[in-house]
């Protein structure tokens, strides 16, 4: 929470952050921090316009970095200068209102990160089934990259619009989409069973959030229809090249932050579960990350608290023919802020790993 | 945690409990608190012999009822004709111990209520293969009934011996056993995802149980190796009639209480996910304990903290084929000492709730 | 969760719940369950109207006590008849909203019990001082009795309007007034450090009441300005025949149920640390609910939890001519509505204990 | 969990840690991951020598930096030229040890940052009195300077030997040493309320601190009894100028890292809470880690969580004369290895903030 010396060989890039909020504007703003080579220019909260950052997060009433955030504003303030002014506009609103906005940026001078699950869907009409409304602008949805960074480093690096993954839908798709590119498990029978921290949530008051809801127990929520399925199926479809339905169960149980998703998959014929090690090992080895645990340990969601980082494990199922796949993440940073900033280094040319080489926080 | 009085319809039952500073000890003293026509007689623990129980456990240090504890004693300590007094003697210790004791008991006597794992499995070299030794009392064994209260009563009813359930293969047989029976799914997809609260794994000291290690966060453990397994099997495979191997995934979550099972099967050929619900709701109309939830209500294990209930959520899939069960215990209760005190009941005749009565503590 | 069945010795108390869809009122409904003499007639929920008390409260949608319970009504729909077929009326409303309630009832027909502040400060005054309103029923505020059952029995046993004290009262009033009372501390240095549990904080949707606001972590509210501290003044200045003013720091901290109030005292001169003890240990010894721990023996809230009991432990300081007192109880139940249940008791002639002698629920 | 790059400007401080196998450790190894101009030489574990520090600490199982770390070896197979590489040794043993070790070592070649409790008393007698032997190395114990940065920068940048302050000790003293050199508060009725995370209590195995015996609960512990009571005393002492006993009384709380004190303080005759205020405000102006919150503004421990700060609030107490200081920091960072590398960096020359310059993680 000081100021981070920038880094001389690089830029300095201006950014603003709508919504900041929520949970993942905070988030955002803790790995800016650490940063060096980033400056936030605006931020704005609608409810909470005028007020100081620290305020709404009172971790930053204090320190040196804190004291030079800008006010939060309202969305209608912000000039048109204001934001030709930034390099990289985060955008952390809730959907519909997302596309409403986004759809008046000038992107020809500011690069988007949007963190909403606006812009994830190409299929519009897939959108407009699960989200209950139309696309409004279906023609930008055209040109956004899904931003899933180590499968779409390519593509984030030329793009204007990012749509940033939604969290469940990275935990599943990074060991998921390699295994079904390379043949090796059936696409027609994979169960996704997700247990999720309460910042999935978001801050909004809602009952079912409160402490005494959510310590000391666990349920599943939104089973057969939560709506990270179609997004998991989109990328899963991509790598198989052929429709694929999921089955996707989420849980909700007494952490803030992390994701843990237990993958059952079968095995394509002739196929081994050391077939699966090899190629998640192969796809990642180079990625800062994304990393593949030596056979027989799990991985634990606090390993990789705080952290953009992603900790897989692979097993042998006693059932023939089966594997197990263990993912996990810490849903604020890879699950949404990290990858966002991970996104925003690829857009600018920066250091991948800038502003994200933190450890993760355990105990 | 004072004395109730004794419903005089009943006689009292003098009970004994062989390992009584653990967990399951406690919450038997817990249950037998409110049970009215129970008489605990003695209690051991060979590292705290000699102790009050209320120094163990200091929930038992004030209260009339905890005053009437006898005073914790060796196992060697206990005379024959205290054991004779003796209606029913819980046994609350680790495996192979367990058999070495049990076999010695003088079962014309006194019936047996053992929690641990050691007269489960009625295939004694599964059990050496899974317990890394010779079982030690083979004729026990064939003797010894398996305790799943609702679908076992009328044998429990008569035994001598019961061998208590373990608490995941009691979440995952109540739900599985009457649709196998049924032909309502297949026999060879059944994936079992548990999450355990932390009492699963007992009072010992182990780094790995250290708030520190558990709060906050989420990991799998024993993944295809528990010996919770084989006996999920043993009872599958009777119901199916054909040998069945499942995916069973255990996972330690922050919660002292719970567990709960999302189990993935795949419909029988015909059969459809209102057909299951029907067998359910049927063969548990009637159970003080065993719940079927209404369609599209997911079950919390929060609901059942602190009681006997079994509650369970029945789902359809968006992959065609193919249902989710939900099912949710209190694992120190039903998944333990609720079931043994329900057995207890039941073996001596008694209404199979008393003791059980109480409602879920929640918040 | 099911039908306890009621002592013939005594009557069926006919009650009703205002205000039940809270966190007071669900565990109104637990105690009731397993009090056997208890039948509940009406039970109020403006939102809820309409609905099942297991439609709010999930552990009341199952089990044939749940099965009785009457559907939830608005306070408007009660019809005189109804009220007037009670014995007993428990309210759990918002302050305020209580008093205009509650000054339209027939009290010579229902006897009332009321959980929230609007009739425990006597003096009328102060009331509208801290609630910020005036009282709205001053006359009847003269017969309200202040249900700190212990040192109060014999005028809750006449009253027909008991004022069922504040959690943080409750935990304070009982070891201090007794000392107080016998001139063995200082009445002008008496600190309230107290630590509690969310439910303290109602069911209402606020951020600051949220899983991830309130987990793993700790923070003071409410410093020197908390509703309770009149609360505790008075009870304190009538004990000590003197105006005290305390210091009362609240602290919310993460865990369901549960205070702990660390209460730092002087001692009056001449007086020792044994003459605490002593004046406690005499007052208490024969209460059911209320226990003085051995010297060097520290209370915890765990040993409480959903339990009726008061445990204190008393420790000399190392600064001289200080003492410590360390007392517990469980909020939702000695703190508001097993507290109230007693005094139902107390008022109905059963016996004090009936429904709440459930054992603390540990681990 | 990246390498950072180090600073050109500065020199590459060549480090060692003894004890790396516990809370302090991790947490040691997790700062110095993101200072750039650190290297890590050895880490010693007595139990786990040989193996790789991710097999300890899992969250160093993957990623560049984890891959760099030395293995873990014995102290005794540490030879006299590693210790002479080194230029600074962290020392994380358990007292007593501690002092046999350090006393051997060769502090005119490497300087020690101790986070025992060995060198922190200036008094021998005092130690031994509180620590149960006589101190091993009264003379080195001279020399000793007593690390509290903040308040001793310009001892600590001469020394060669840093006694680390204990959790309890730095929120205490940061707030009221500056208060008593000031002569703003009176010496003689401090009461130090504080609450702390289960990491206090180290990562051995006990009983006590497992997740069911610390979750969802709070107690306090060592009431009148605390070893960090002598140190705290000590540096009031000091600062006061005459012997002073304070209460201090130590609670147990479900949270990993934190510790939050209220500390309940009489004015001196004519001084104000406001004094105190000014004094304290001045005395942290231009500290980059301690922080006064503005008035009516409470601490948390959450907002902290993570990070070096220190966050205090000032309070009016109700009782006239009094005031309420509420101190809270990171036990494992500001308490134990952030100041440990706080003071490194003083040691060194260094920036102070670097590697501390970490915001906290909240949520």
């Amino acid at each position: 929470m000081m100021t981070v010396e920038p880094n001389p060989k690089y830029p300095i890039v201006k950014v603003g952050v709508l919504g900041a909020s929520g949970y993942t504007g905070a988030e955002l703003v803790r790995l800016l921090a650490s940063h060096g080579n980033a400056e936030i220019m605006l931020m704005t909260a609608e409810k909470n316009a005028g007020a100081d950052f620290g305020s709404v997060f009172p971790q930053y009433a204090f320190g040196t970095f804190a004291k030079k955030l800008p006010k939060l504003i309202k969305i209608d303030e912000i000039t048109p200068a204001q934001y030709e002014e930034l390099d990289v506009l985060f955008c952390c609103l809730p959907h519909a209102l997302t596309q409403e906005i986004v759809m008046k940026l000038p992107l020809d001078k500011v690069k988007v990160v949007d963190l909403s699950a606006d812009f994830r869907l190409a299929d519009v009409k897939t959108y407009a089934t699960w989200y209950g409304h139309e696309h409004l602008c279906p023609d930008l949805q055209k040109e956004a990259v899904y931003g899933l960074t180590e499968l779409m480093r390519e593509q984030v690096g030329k793009a204007r619009l990012v749509a940033n993954p939604g969290c469940y839908p990275t935990a599943a798709q990074l060991p998921l989409i390699p295994l079904l590119k390379s043949g090796l498990i059936l696409a027609d029978d994979i169960i996704i069973d997700a247990k999720s921290g309460a910042t999935g949530a978001g801050r909004a008051a809602k009952v079912g959030a409160l402490y005494c809801e959510v310590t000391e127990g666990i349920h599943a929520y939104g089973v057969a229809s939560h709506r990270h399925a179609p997004e998991i199926e989109q990328g899963l479809t991509g790598a198989a090249k052929k429709d694929i339905v999921v089955n996707f169960t989420p849980h909700l149980m007494p952490m803030s932050r992390g994701i843990l998703e237990s993958i059952y998959v079968k095995l394509a014929p002739g196929k081994s579960v050391a077939d699966l090690r090899e190629c998640l090992e192969k796809q990642y080895e180079d990625e800062p990350f994304v990393h593949v645990l030596p056979s027989g340990v799990a991985p634990q969601t606090r390993h990789v608290r705080g952290s953009n980082h992603v900790v897989m494990g692979i097993f042998e199922d006693r059932v023939p023919d089966r594997a197990i796949i263990i993912s996990v993440i810490d849903n604020v940073v890879k699950g949404a802020s990290g990858q966002a900033l991970q996104n925003m280094n690829v857009m600018m040319g920066l250091p991948e790993t800038m502003g994200l080489e933190l450890a993760p926080v355990f105990p």
